[in-house]
C-alpha cells in the first residue's frame, strides 16, 4: 500500500499558486483540484464507476450521512467504503460535525440570516467536551458524536483523507465565544488525532483550521494545528460572509500553513471562488454547486454558465460547448436536454451532471497548466 | 434506407410461438421482443446511448407526450425523433389516443374500480367523429387529435412503426355501446392509413384490433382491419381484467392475423404475460413495468423478484444476480443498492433501470433460442 504523501511540483513565479502531487493508497490527486462531494456515497444521478472514468480524482463523502445510513458497521464488513461504493480512486471523509452544527444553527445560508440564533436544534440534544449528541434524523436514536467516535468510523469506511472533529460556531458570534469555542476544537482535533495515530491503516488526517473572520484566531489557531502531527490543513468554520471576506481571510491565513503539506478548502467550489483562490495556494476544493446546480439545469462552460431550461434552447440542436468531450456534449444537444428538464425526466439529471463534472475535471487540468506556465 | 419487413424465421413445433425478424429503416427487431416504453424520448434515469448499447431493439415514445413537449415543430426542425433523441436504433411511437382516453376514463385500474364512470375527464373537452379535443396540461392550449393530425405528428417524428388512432373504450361498457366505438375506430384507423399512404416515408403502420373482451368484436375487428393494408397488427382496447381473460382473448384472437405480418401486443410486458403470450404468437410487448418497478427496488431475476429495499439485502455483498453481466451486478452489490435506495439516490434508480432492461433483453433472447429449439 502506498503510504500518503505530497509532492510538490511547483510554484508559479506569478503567484502562490502551486501545482502538485498528493499519493494515496488509492491513487495520485494531482493540485489543484476539485473534489465532488457524493455525500451517501454516489454523486446524485452517476455512478461511480462513470465518475472514476471521467477522471475526478477525489470524492468527498459525509460521515454524518453514513453513519446514520447505512452505518459503519455495514461499511466495515463490505471491506470499506472504496469497496461497499465501488470507487477505484481516493476517497475524503469529514467529521460529521459541520451536519451535526448545521442542524443546530440552520445552515450557513440561514443562519447569515438569523444572526445566530438557533432554528433546527430540536435533532442536535447536548453539545460538551466530550462532543456532540443528537436524534438520528432516520430511526430517531440518540447517536453521540465525539472526536473519537468519528475517527472509529472513519476507520471503519477507510476513506484516504479523514478529518477530526470540530465544533463549527455561527458567522455571528462574539470573539470570547468563538475563542472558546476555537480552544474547544483545538482539543477535540488533538483527541482525533490521537486517536487516529492509535492505527492510521494508511490514511492521512487534515487539521481544520478555525478562527471565523478573525486574523488573531486564525493564526493562533494555524500556530497550533500546525505544531501537530497533521498530514494536511483545511480551512473550515465560517470562512466569511462573501468572496471578498475570503478572499482576505485566505490572503493572511495560507502564508502560515507548512508549503510542504497539502491544504483544503472546504466546501468551497464555486468557480469564481476556485480561480480566486487557486493563486493564493488552495491544493483541493470541495464543493456540491456543479452537481446540485446541474440538477437544476446551470450547465458550466467557459463562456459562462448556461441555464438549459430557458426557451431560447428549445429549437438549438448544438451540444451544451462545441469543444467540451464530455459524453452529454458528445451525444446530446442543448435542445434534447431542454426537453429532457421540461418533461422532469431524470436522464435530465444525469446528463447535466455528467457534463458539469467533466467541466470541472477539465478546468481544474487547464488550471494546473497554467501553473506550471507561470501564467496563474 | 431498408424498407419495412418481416421474416418469419422459424414456428415451434410445441406451440404457437415463431421467431422472426422485423427489418426497419434503423435496423432489425428480432422476435419474439420486449420493447421499453421511453415516453418522453428517454426511458427514465437512463440515456439512449446506454440504451442502444445495452442491446433494446424497439423503444415506444409516446405522442401525447411529444406533442405537447417539445411539440412536433421542433422535432421535425431536429430532423427526426432518432437524432433529436439520439437513438440509433428503431422506434416505435403510438397515436396518443391512449392517453387521451385513459385521461377521459382515469387508467385502466380506476376505470376497473369506477365501473366505467368518467374520473379525470376535466383535460378532455369532446370527442365527435373529427377526433378528440382535449387541453394540454403544459400550457392549457386546445389540441385537436384526429387520425390526421395524430399520422402528421407522427410523421415529424419519423418512428419506424406508427400507430393509428383508435378510440379506447372502458372495460365496462355495453355491447352496444363497444360496437359503435369499434365501428368509429375502424373509421378512424382507416383515414389513419390513408392519411400515412400519402407519403409512407419508410415507416410501416400497425393497425390496432380492437373489440374488448367481446370474441365476437374481436373477431369483426380482425376480419375489417386485416383486409386493409397495414404493415402489422397490435392487440389494444381492453384485454381484460385479470391474466386469464386476456389469455383466453388472445387465444381466439391471435389465429385471425396474417402469420406473414408482424404483431404486437399493446401496453403488456410483465413476465407472466409474456411467458404466456408468447406460445400464442405474439411478436413484441411493449410495457414500463420493468422500468417503473426498478424505480421502486424490485429487480428481475430468473429467481423471482428481487426487493432491495428489504432489510434482508443490507449487509449483502453479492452481485444482485450472479449470472448476470450487466454494468449493475458486475460493479455493485445488493448491499449498496439498498443503502442508494434508503439514501433515496437518483443513482439507485439509474442501477436498477439498467439491471432489469438488461433483463428483458436477455429473456427475450433466451425464449427466442427455446422458441428455435421447439421447448416453448
Amino acid at each position: 500500500m502506498t503510504s500518503f504523501s505530497f509532492e510538490l511540483l511547483h510554484r508559479s513565479k506569478k503567484s502562490d499558486a502551486r501545482v502538485g502531487r498528493i499519493h494515496t493508497p488509492h491513487g495520485v490527486i494531482e493540485t489543484p483540484n476539485f473534489v465532488a462531494v457524493g455525500t451517501n456515497g454516489t454523486l446524485k444521478a452517476l455512478d461511480n464507476a462513470f465518475v472514476d472514468d471521467i477522471g475526478l480524482q477525489l470524492m468527498f463523502c459525509n460521515t454524518y450521512h453514513l453513519l446514520l445510513q447505512p452505518g459503519p458497521e455495514i461499511v466495515k464488513q463490505a471491506g470499506g467504503l472504496h469497496k461497499f461504493i465501488n470507487r477505484k480512486l481516493p476517497i475524503i471523509t469529514d467529521s460529521g460535525g459541520f451536519q451535526v452544527f448545521s442542524l443546530a444553527y440552520g445552515g450557513v445560508a440561514s443562519e447569515l440570516k438569523s444572526c445566530g440564533s438557533k432554528k433546527q436544534g430540536g435533532l442536535v440534544l447536548k453539545i460538551t467536551e466530550e462532543g456532540a449528541l443528537f436524534r438520528s434524523y432516520r430511526n430517531g436514536e440518540k447517536v453521540l458524536l465525539t472526536p473519537e467516535t468519528s475517527v472509529a468510523a472513519q476507520k471503519d469506511f477507510g476513506a484516504d483523507i479523514i478529518i477530526p472533529l470540530d465544533e463549527l460556531p455561527p458567522y455571528h458570534i462574539a470573539k470570547s465565544e468563538l475563542k472558546k469555542s476555537l480552544d474547544r476544537t483545538h482539543r477535540w482535533e488533538k483527541r482525533s488525532l490521537d486517536a487516529h495515530l492509535q492505527s492510521p491503516q494508511g490514511q492521512a488526517m487534515y487539521a481544520v483550521i478555525h478562527g471565523g473572520i478573525d486574523p488573531e484566531l486564525r493564526k493562533e489557531s494555524c500556530r497550533i494545528l500546525t505544531a501537530l502531527d497533521f498530514d494536511g490543513f483545511s480551512i473550515g468554520g465560517s470562512v466569511g460572509k462573501n468572496k471578498d471576506e475570503m478572499h482576505e481571510l485566505l490572503s493572511y491565513t495560507m502564508p502560515l500553513l507548512p508549503p510542504e503539506k497539502p491544504n483544503h478548502l472546504l466546501g468551497i467550489g464555486d468557480l469564481t471562488s476556485i480561480d480566486r483562490s487557486i493563486p493564493l495556494g488552495i491544493d483541493t476544493f470541495d464543493s456540491s454547486y456543479p452537481t446540485r446546480s446541474a440538477r437544476h439545469g446551470v450547465l458550466l462552460t467557459d463562456q459562462g454558465n448556461l441555464n438549459i431550461t430557458k426557451a431560447c434552447y428549445a429549437a438549438d440542436f448544438s451540444p451544451v460547448d462545441p469543444e467540451c468531450e464530455c459524453p452529454t456534449c458528445t451525444k446530446f444537444t442543448r435542445g434534447y436536454l431542454h426537453h429532457l428538464f421540461k418533461a422532469n425526466e431524470i436522464t435530465s439529471m444525469s446528463l447535466a451532471t455528467a457534463h458539469n463534472l467533466h467541466y470541472m475535471v477539465q478546468h481544474m487540468r487547464k488550471c494546473r497548466e497554467m501553473i506550471l506556465n507561470d501564467e496563474i
